[in-house]
């Protein structure tokens, strides 16, 4: 079964911004901030798609996926997205990690 | 709190592996598998470090870090290694995609 859960991408090369995080405890906003980002995100150019997986100890993996680098810092810098960029470092991330890259090959299994 | 969940990668350029995948239901040996694989893939030459999240829908990021290109191929070809990757295909995953990236930048939130 193929589920909406994974990325529909093009052939590579694309780009990924790949964002690890520890959630803080408590939801203060978190849960309507994400969908909204998401949201925002895919009108954006250059925007290819998304992946997350977040579990019960609030650790989560969120990758999305970009057509260039332009796109990436395009909406790194988007007035909306600066605004949860801060309220994600002051209220709903302990730790994160953030790494951009290169994606040079990709394959998989697809039922 | 630093948590051991994130990877401490050294600097920019190194290479990535993401596995995004939906599980099959039941577990059929999954767990000690995968945690096998992530002692395995310690030992091998250039690893770096992994990150995991998997949520209660059974869809799960996997990212592994590796020193070069040569390295994944290296532990993509290590015998036990493909005898887990062959039970994957036939057992435990339902759909899956596996992209290798190269890393250009990396920054986060540290506390």
């Amino acid at each position: 079964m193929t589920t909406p859960r994974f990325a529909k991408l093009p052939p590579t090369p694309y780009y990924s911004v790949t964002f690890s995080s520890q959630r803080t405890p408590g939801e203060n906003g978190y849960d309507q901030m994400a969908d909204r980002m998401v949201e925002l995100a895919t009108t954006q150019p250059g925007y290819l798609g998304v992946e997350s997986a977040r579990g019960s100890d609030g650790f989560g993996i969120t990758v999305s996926y970009w057509a260039s680098l332009e796109a990436i810092a395009h909406w790194r810098a988007h007035a909306e997205h600066q605004i949860a960029q801060e309220s994600g470092q002051a209220l709903w991330y302990e730790h994160y990690e953030l790494r951009i890259a290169r994606v040079e090959r990709a394959y998989g299994k697809r039922t």
